[in-house]
């Protein structure tokens, strides 16, 4: 498997753009994206589990209940959720991109993020979205990442590309998310795409499995969004034997989908709201893979952790406290902690006690922009990693009048 | 019942004190605290559901095993958790008190707060004790309360007097807490002490019960701590008849004691790390009182609407938000949403959408330092509080470099 650029357009049948359409007044600022295939695809989608819904999931889930899509549009600005005319205004969204691009409203895959409870203006998709329409382009990717992103500062993409039965498979994708990020099933907006040939029930399959250990590893700030939602089309315009069922091929396709999917998770946590630090917690010896999660997750989540790790303080007190607190049944007399980064290694706590280091090199070793937080409980073989990042001055500022 | 000055000293036979006694380097900041009864008392006591417990938890429960305790010995600026020698110095400190205050050190309670994982020190212990013992006194409470103040800005005092069997009887307490605060089955640092006369097992009763509905619903950063606990000691000196079983005097002592958590609790919150606000979420209409709890502490949880509540921003879809993830079943559809303070009240949210509202009189509501944000489910008739605070600059700043 090899890293190439292309993002969402890296696989071949597929074309993607994004621009400024108006619901945000800011007009530099992208605000609708589209991706469309040149065929109908496998489609596969996981979604919030937050009970309140936007609209735009309810109306994505009927659509692509029969395994198949063929494009995508989103708006970013406005979430179109808690609003009475929502379902109706994401169906119309549907009607405005298949008649720009010429397919069947029910096979396409739509999304909103963005303020909640806001009456989405149709009237920019509309006037937009033909123009959008003829600009799409193989080279679109960026563009229509652009489009997608709200508090986001820098764009989230990946693509790799492999071999399954003698053909070469890619996959790519963006992502957009940074705050209300505490995803569950499903996650933020991402969209993947793959020239694979795959059943819409195993690509289904291969997704769900894809986010549970990468998306539903990440949290921003414990907040789980209404809007939530990771699909993949699939184009089939590889060539290989199509996956139908479980096996080697459906290993391959699944580790790379893992892997595209790894890399936008780790993109979207170190871009949290105001973050400096992407910090990853790897915990390892546990006695299952959900005690692993469940610690992993504790600690990445906990407000007081992610304030030490702005100040890049070695404050390991307040991750055994998020090991204690997690509901993991956890042998706290045994947990060893250190903190790791390209800057080198410090372990702070063995057997559940404190262990004498020092605080210059703590520093250093915090100073950098990925910190490792790395748990030990020493009851197993099983492990797991989790994804978040610093609390700092900035998501404050950015949450205090995110509306205004 | 009417409320009366006197904290933890206003019930008869109570006296307390606090001095510094050198574990923090500031001169000016108490960190060392006790609380003498002048006869052995029913006790009671409520702890973290933390797995990892601060050493002082372990004596502390060892010691009121048998339903009697008489004093409380507790320092700040070191937790005394995660340390090797932990339960060895929790158990010193309790010799120290006992000979200080010529009492069995089984009878002493004693809790430590601050830094996790740092020797405790427990020369300053000794060589004050002594003097401090000499010092107590009925008017003592202040004292006491500022030697167990951490990262607190305010003191936590209340105490009430009401009638039980023609005798007056008192409870009042002490509280501290700010930074790792999100309780569950215990909480924060709580010592409540009164004069009435109750058996061991009828006062843990009223306290398991009184904590449920007060120290349980607040939170201020999601964080349970390692250290938390609630004590009360009930000294008899009202002479009432003793309270041995449920009726109409243990409702009487319930409904007072409930009332002096509930106010100690909601000071903790309105005094949480860095905030400049109280909120307290109210709600009502659930089918249950599990549901209407569940659904409060989410909302008070959430980062984003915390935020929010700082810059006075009336972004209610963060309310529907955390109540859809909160895990309650709530019909998302048919919730109401308002927030009022002593400005006013403004309806931001009806049958789960957007009503029109005036920004500029939600900016007034939302400016006070008390916010009430009001949630009607309308599926029942249950209903809860939960108390917080808001997410500022200052919560980063404090726990960006606590440690230093």
């Amino acid at each position: 498997m090899k890293i190439i650029s292309g993002g969402v357009t890296a696989a071949q049948g597929f074309v993607a753009g994004g621009m400024h359409c108006g619901i945000r007044a800011n007009k530099t600022k992208p605000d609708l994206a589209m991706i469309l295939a040149k065929n109908r695809c496998s489609a596969a989608a996981v979604y919030t589990t937050n009970l309140v819904k936007g609209a735009p999931i309810a109306v994505t889930r009927r659509n692509i209940a029969d395994g198949y899509a063929q494009a995508v549009i989103c708006n970013s600005g406005n979430a179109n959720t808690c609003n009475a005319d929502g379902e109706q205004k994401a169906w119309r969204m549907c009607e405005i991109a298949g008649a720009a691009l010429k397919i069947a409203p029910e096979d396409v895959i739509v999304a909103s993020t963005g303020v909640i409870g806001q009456v989405l203006p149709i009237e920019p998709i509309e006037t937009s979205a033909p123009v959008l329409a003829a600009v799409l382009s193989d080279d679109g990717s960026a563009m229509a990442n652009r489009g997608i992103m709200t508090t986001d500062t820098v764009e989230k993409t990946c693509a790799v590309s492999f071999e399954i039965g003698g053909k070469e498979v890619k996959i790519g994708g963006i992502a957009k998310g940074s705050g209300m990020i505490h995803p569950n099933m499903a996650t933020m907006l991402g969209f993947i795409t793959t020239d694979a040939a795959i059943s819409p029930a195993v690509l289904q399959k291969a997704l769900s499995a894809a986010v549970q250990t990468t998306f539903n590893m990440v949290s921003v700030d414990g907040d789980t969004s209404t809007n939530d939602m990771v699909s993949v089309l699939a184009s089939g315009c590889a060539g290989n034997p199509e996956i139908a069922e479980s096996g080697k091929s459906y290993e391959t396709f699944l580790e790379a989908l893992t892997f595209v999917c790894r890399d936008l998770a780790k993109k979207v946590a170190g871009d949290g709201e105001g973050a400096t630090k992407l910090l990853v917690c790897s915990v390892t010896g546990a006695a299952d893979e959900a005690c692993a999660r469940t610690v992993a997750k504790s600690v990445i989540c906990s407000s007081l952790l992610k304030a030490a790790m702005f100040g890049a303080d070695a404050n390991w007190g307040r991750v055994l406290c998020a090991i204690g607190y997690s509901g993991a049944p956890v042998d706290v007399n045994a947990v060893d902690v250190s903190f790791a980064s390209e800057a080198g290694r410090v372990d702070v706590c063995v057997a559940g006690a404190g262990i004498p280091f020092s605080e210059e090199t703590a520093k250093k070793v915090l100073s950098e922009k990925a910190i490792d937080i790395l748990v030990e409980l020493h009851s197993g073989s099983a492990s797991a990693e989790a994804y978040g990042c610093d609390l700092t001055y900035d998501y404050v500022k950015i949450n205090g009048d995110y509306r205004t």
